[in-house]
């Protein structure tokens, strides 16, 4: 007989027949009362045990943790908290777990606890629920873009460039570190490494990205990228999942626009799939945040904020205003900044920001042209002469999410640029190339997916929401 | 004006409006016709020049390669080859294409040029499709899993474990390799690497990803994964792309049937969305294979194979069926085969898989129950104590796409067979796990991304399926 899955179960359409259900115990009441989870919801089916003509042996294996097999009728149920249940007729234990050693037992654990048990964090209920949520987000990005007619791009994640300065990159070789071949004059010799050259792992895939917009029009990446940035904290990873959409003819407003409604998209769908567990996730938030002081408690439940974002327009606002905003606040006219907002100029620090997000505008924020030299030197300058066509989207509690940018389309100002930077025109021949032959207004973001998914999930810490997460001195798994 | 895609003008619902048309031109003829291509689809839209009134310097500058803007009315054809065309009333240039210089010309390239030009090769018919259909392929994996309620899990990229054994890994660090920290006794102190320890590109996600199913019940990845092997071949990348599903209380069978009906379902899904696409490929590679001795040409053109593997179930064979019917092979009796076939136990190699599938079953064959000690660690024993429940899926004229078991469940099994190999217990407490706690039969398998793109394109080299391809000596772009 083939197994039914839970989440089908407790839609009631196999109601009075027998089913078979398989999964791992949750918890065993009464020697009677089993809560049995398949990951398929957050929710468990109720299994009744006719204990008494059960073996004492297998109700002793019936441990939290356990996997079984049960077959029995599927019916009403009488009790509380459950709409339908199974009266168990026949229970195979499939694998023990032992009580006394299965680390996930059904109580209260510290978050830093279940990352040190990442491989079986997923079988509690928040765990559970957050993979799920972020399994459909990323579709709903996927969905989003190929139903505007988008192409997925999977550029490398190896690569031989390192001019981007998006931040520390991790190299990659094949060479041994114990005693690697040198040159003459003592040099590493690179030619004997694997590529044949000093390679990394990748920090964008903007700019072969941008090569392939410039054919296929819209295109968008989604894939994993690094930083080897000493950066412990709940906001940073070493290898993090990002999203970068580039389109042709797109000028920065167009950008905006596109990031705006497709942050609005993933979001109305995931709403939409995902009720349960994000009621779930809601609940958790609010009962982590009574242990906080008021003044830090959320204003808003999960889903009452999810659904802000989705009514409400990102709120549009130059740097120069943003500056104006800064000076004249409360906080920095007291000193209560660290960095106190004094001149036109300033790069913005993640207080600043989330005085504008949080206290000022209230709902998510669109900073633009900032000032050109504390922005890649990529990004379209603009007729100032001092401001580039960057843009920052800004979300309460994450801060940036979105980080994008109009390009430089015209040749000989992206190669002066570059000139002053210092960066290698050679080794971007390629890039270059795009503004030889064929060059156009074209623009595009990179979105941090775990940073949305901290968003929609009401998680705080960047480490609880990726399966298995990379920060400086820990690869465990 | 808002412009509107090509792929849009050419549907024709604009018709009789005034349109604007942005792209980039592949021909200019007579001083009168474009074609323009936005890469929204293999097709391109003629844009008649009013060359009369338009000034002559603004006609030289219409030169392949060139991005421009055009309005004007979008009208029904009179010439043969399109239905639709624009009447050009406004041109303007976005950005020049020097005709002496643009790579990339209206006449054939060879593949190994279009390499040396990967950034610009998409610019062509034949790699715009390509990537096209790659995109969709891509969308239909997400959307065969989600729609079946399995969850998207992102396997780390950057792992600590080396154990796997399915290749040679890339070494990830921050150390410099100039001059690496040494311990006391003279070793690299990898304490004091980002990660606290030795890391490697991962080439598999499923350990991992195993430990997801035993929560969630099935899940899948679909990422990049790599190997540090010098393979020059046209069927081997340092990077590809990845597909592993794992599904808990999935046996040998159920593993194959889903490894089938996904294959199925994800080919008939891009055959519905790229219909022009894939008929130029399949053009392509007709026009490709003329040049070919009959005998090494495709038995069935590109859709015609497409639409085979949909209609037909692939063939089941045991590994010591397929023994038997390779030994009394003509090519083995004849010493054909390099690698002759005369014991049961021998591994199959690419000639052996070629010859079965190409000439004997002339199908997709699923090979199963090989030998142990010619499979991974972590598959199930079968009860006669020499065999695996391994499969492998070959397809003609790519050999091996997928390969998968059921995975060994019993803890103590599994340890032998660990301690057998030398297989460090501690460095996978994490997994073992797994079969400590809750431990149940499930199965998975991995397809090679790049190897379908192979496949359904009808290419034949697999740097010309992925954007930027990375193999040994080269890591460009």
């Amino acid at each position: 007989m083939k197994h039914t899955k839970v989440k089908a179960l407790l839609s009631g359409s196999k109601v009075n027949t027998e089913v078979n259900a398989k999964g791992w115990v949750r918890t065993f009441r009464n020697n009677q009362f089993i809560a049995l989870n398949d990951g398929s919801t957050i929710h468990n089916i109720q299994c009744v045990v006719d204990f008494e003509n059960t073996p004492e042996e297998t109700l002793k294996r019936i441990t939290t943790g356990a996997a079984i097999s049960v077959i029995g009728n599927l019916v009403e149920s009488q009790g509380a908290g459950q709409k339908f249940e199974i009266q168990v007729t026949k229970l195979e234990i499939l694998g023990d777990s032992d009580a006394e050693k299965f680390p996930m037992q059904p109580k209260k654990h510290s978050l830093e606890f279940l990352r040190e048990n990442a491989h079986l964090r997923v079988r509690t209920n928040a765990f559970g629920a957050i993979m799920r949520v972020r399994s459909v987000l990323a579709h709903a990005v996927h969905t989003y873009f190929q139903e505007k007619g988008f192409v997925y791009v999977n550029t490398p994640v190896i690569t031989g460039a390192d001019a981007e300065g998006a931040g520390e990159m991790f190299q990659v070789t094949s060479l041994p570190l114990d005693n690697p071949p040198r040159t003459e004059d003592g040099n590493i010799d690179y030619k004997k490494d694997f590529f044949g050259k000093h390679t990394n792992l990748t920090v964008s895939g903007q700019l072969e990205g941008e090569t392939f917009a410039m054919a296929l029009g819209q295109i968008y990446t989604f894939g994993p990228t690094f930083r080897a940035e000493n950066s412990n904290t709940s906001r940073h990873l070493a290898e993090f999942w990002m999203i970068e959409p580039e389109v042709a003819f797109n000028d920065l407003d167009d950008n905006m626009d596109l990031a705006e409604d497709f942050i609005q998209y993933i979001i109305k769908y995931t709403i939409d799939k995902c009720q349960d567990d994000l009621k779930f996730l809601e609940g958790r938030l609010l009962e982590e945040e009574k242990s906080k002081p008021q003044a830090d408690r959320s204003e808003m439940a999960l889903l009452e904020k999810l659904n802000f974002v989705l009514e409400n327009n990102f709120k549009r606002v130059s740097y120069t205003e943003a500056i104006d905003i800064l000076r004249d606040s409360t906080p920095n006219k007291k000193k209560k900044f660290q960095y106190i907002i004094n001149e036109w100029g300033a790069d913005l620090q993640s207080e600043h920001e989330r005085y504008l997000v949080e206290k000022h505008f209230k709902c998510p924020v669109i900073l633009f042209d900032y000032p050109a030299n504390i922005k890649a030197f990529y990004m379209r300058l603009n007729e100032d002469g001092k401001t580039v066509r960057a843009m920052d989207i800004l979300f309460p509690g994450i801060g940036e999410i979105v980080g994008g940018s109009q390009r430089e389309e015209r040749y000989d100002v992206l190669v002066e640029k570059m000139k002053a930077l210092g960066i290698d025109e050679e080794e971007l021949w390629w890039y270059l190339d795009t503004r030889r032959f064929g060059s156009a207004v074209h623009s595009g973001f990179g979105l941090g997916f775990e940073r949305l998914v901290l968003f929609v999930t009401g998680m705080t810490n960047i480490r609880d929401v990726i399966p298995f997460p990379r920060t400086p001195q820990n690869a465990e798994f």
